[in-house]
């Protein structure tokens, strides 16, 4: 514990010295120059867009290591830690402490934290193969299903209950806010406690990609109309229609194609045989899938975690045979890199001074009970026998970044000249996200070892 | 061959199908929305600023391996190939495609180009040691100084010859311009060539670093006067005495402190025992060096060698024991991610048409001209004998990314209500950091087998 403390008491130093030097030297610029812009003022030192981010990745990743070694040691998921240091971080400034403000708005470190995940849900993807997949497939269906539409009513129903005075396409989007699972939460802890390969955990990742595919085309589909409702219009059901067929293409598509075009992509690679080829082209392939999806008005996650799972062995056993290391490998030291800042990020980015605000803590309260129930009900869809439902149900709480940027999109929405989620709905449906968030990663631990309990249990009256 | 051409093919039809994409659907915003902002409009697909960095990662990395391939197969440094196929890119504009522009103006790929930049320095510090650095010290100090003052100059005098009409200090500044050594390209190509262990190249990476810094002080100096100038005033020598004392206290200060503080660090983080300690603590020291290097006026690259310099397999050990890797291992693949993004974006910034202008075209190969005799001059600074003092000379030569970074803050310096340095001038001296940089790896390679054959051929004399 002594060396925890020598190791916090050098991040009070550097941030102490960050901010002396603040005041004293060059600050990193929160709206940085645009590119190949010299400074216009010597003496020299480059004011560079990448300084901001150098001091940022540097707090943010002190931060995450410090939160996770802390939380380990209290027999807690790494991830957590490093979310409650993000929160710590962010809401430094009701502590009178300014000096890392510009983490929250940097794009840089925005980006870097994107990477992250995307990154995250292609290992996630490298981890799970498509014959799995489809092993999974029904119950992953029937649970996916029920988590859209159980806590879409849900949702629906207790905005329209708690926030009466509002219109009946407010409370359809707070609906569509409570459908998405944030598979990146599910997948950290799942990696973080060696649980990966259970049946269980292929059953909610699963079923959290096509929650995410379903829940994005509700998002779509409602977002469409309120745009429509605002300039007088209504949405065709032809676009409805053309916003899930693109979405159902996508993914069909993304997986034949891939599966056809991988090995053929690295049989021309290993055949050039240049350093880094391996790493490349998997890097390549991940993010022109993210993209993709994106251009098709999905999440870059969906794209990331295709090309993960089109992506297999089999396809790279050249490069294998030829003393390469794996792709999982070779992206490790990446991921170790950009995964943190993509978490404590999400923890700086929680604004603490709403937490205040007893009506908006009613309405979130009430709001994450819906959405925890509304996941609960998931259990239901687990097909197979002697599984841990439970815990498949507890992974698709977490709603994190998805939810986040659903939130986002409706503080952006105009309907009749006002924002369909105000800012108070808003810092509910922040609220909901933290908390379905923070909840999941003990509870998640707690439900599968209680699981294994019961199997070890039971299993000598079986025999 | 025939495999190169495949993959050619594959990028032309990624290019095109952006092209169609971009008419199609959302283009990569080349002005991304400030962070945490959501798009405004539905159909959703999040416009994140990560998008035209997804798009132009996948761009550039293709690029580079293409062109690093091809230039590898006529036996040209990979490094070489990156840069021209940058070049390529960055001007498709000219033969009517502008798909790519964005390329050389999202802050998020500058952003992943300069961390690119600041590993490959870190990992040049890895490679050599302060031990080793003391042996070549005399010769790289007279190198290096030799190589400021020749150069600069050699540049005022051609500046004055060529561009009477402007003032004194212009004419000083190109000969500022002139001083800096890119010790990125060399160390690039030394890797490449697996030469990096050889004297001659710790001669020219020692020599190449403390040209950075006396190239830095110059630069900090001149533009100081011709701040004070501008405004009517002028720098005292006392603040001009504290700019060249601030750059010695910060790599005399970072090396004690670093070799005092760096197994210290090593410990507490080893007996925190988390997985991706060792890879984040030297993240986060190459990163404090490199932003501390910047808030004291010098070149972020400058604090990442500095790093990469103090770090020593000693202070990591208990690391090793535990099974860990190498920090060279580790950062590894982030390397091959992140450098040839670097070398492509130089590339890329690259404005061929300007080389349409016979006067600027002039200008630029007689400052060429200068900047490459400047440099070998450095052949008299070696000190020891039976060295391939050639290669030494060569090695100086490129003025790369140090260069440009001169160029643009010339570009943004004010004297009588113009800028120092002119539209034209710019041009020229971009030409003449183009020139030096791509002259560097094909010089280098074969004054370096030269050297090797000269030294084959003398010895069974000697014996």
């Amino acid at each position: 514990m002594r060396k925890t403390w020598i190791a916090l008491a050098l991040l009070a130093v550097v941030l102490l010295l960050h901010g002396g030097l603040l005041t004293g030297a060059q600050p990193p610029d929160p709206e940085p120059a645009p590119a190949a812009q010299a400074p216009a003022e010597p003496p020299a030192g480059h004011a560079s867009p990448v300084l901001p981010v150098l001091l940022g990745v540097v707090v943010i990743l002190t931060a995450a290591k410090l939160g996770g070694a802390i939380f380990e040691r209290f027999h807690q998921p790494a991830v957590l830690g490093e979310l409650v240091f993000g929160v710590l971080l962010g809401n430094l400034a009701l502590f009178g402490y300014t000096g890392v403000e510009f983490l929250g708005t940097t794009e840089g470190i925005e980006i870097l934290a994107e990477l992250g995940v995307i990154l995250l849900l292609f290992d996630v993807g490298l981890e799970s193969n498509l014959d799995e997949m489809k092993s999974v497939g029904a119950s992953s269906l029937v649970v996916a299903v029920l988590g859209v539409v159980a806590p879409f009513f849900l949702g629906w129903g207790v905005s329209a209950w708690m926030i009466p005075d509002e219109e009946l396409l407010v409370h359809i989007f707070i609906g569509a806010t409570l459908c998405a699972t944030s598979v990146g939460i599910t997948a950290r802890v799942l990696a973080d406690l060696g649980k990966l390969q259970k049946r269980e955990s292929k059953i909610v990742l699963g079923a959290a990609v096509i929650d995410d595919v379903l829940g994005l085309v509700i998002l779509a589909v409602v977002a469409g109309v309120i745009t429509a409702a605002g300039t007088g219009g209504t949405l065709s059901s032809l676009a409805i229609l053309w916003i899930v067929v693109k979405a159902i293409l996508f993914l069909g598509g993304a997986i034949l194609l891939g599966t056809w075009l991988s090995p053929r992509m690295f049989r021309v690679a290993s055949r050039l045989r240049i350093q880094g080829w391996l790493l490349i082209v998997s890097l390549v392939f991940c993010f022109s899938l993210a993209y993709l999806a994106n251009v098709l008005g999905l999440a870059t996650i969906v794209g990331a975690f295709a090309a993960g799972l089109i992506l297999d062995e089999v396809h790279y056993r050249d490069f294998l045979d030829a003393g390469e290391h794996s792709i999982e490998e070779l992206i490790h030291p990446i991921y170790v890199f950009l995964v943190p800042i993509f978490f404590v990020l999400m923890g700086i980015r929680v604004d603490l001074s709403t937490f205040g605000q007893v009506s908006v803590l009613g309405f979130a309260a009430v709001l994450s009970v819906a959405a925890i129930i509304g996941k609960m009900i998931c259990a239901a869809g687990v097909l197979e026998k002697g599984l841990d439902r439970v815990s498949v149900a507890v992974g698709m709480v977490p709603r994190g970044e998805v939810g986040l940027i659903f939130a986002s999109i409706g503080a952006s929405l105009v309907l009749h000249g006002e924002p369909v989620i105000s800012s108070e709905v808003y810092s509910a449906v922040v609220i909901m996200v933290i908390v379905t968030t923070l909840i999941t990663p003990p509870a998640l631990k707690w439900t599968l070892a209680r699981g294994e309990r019961h199997r070890a249990a039971a299993a000598p009256a079986i025999e």
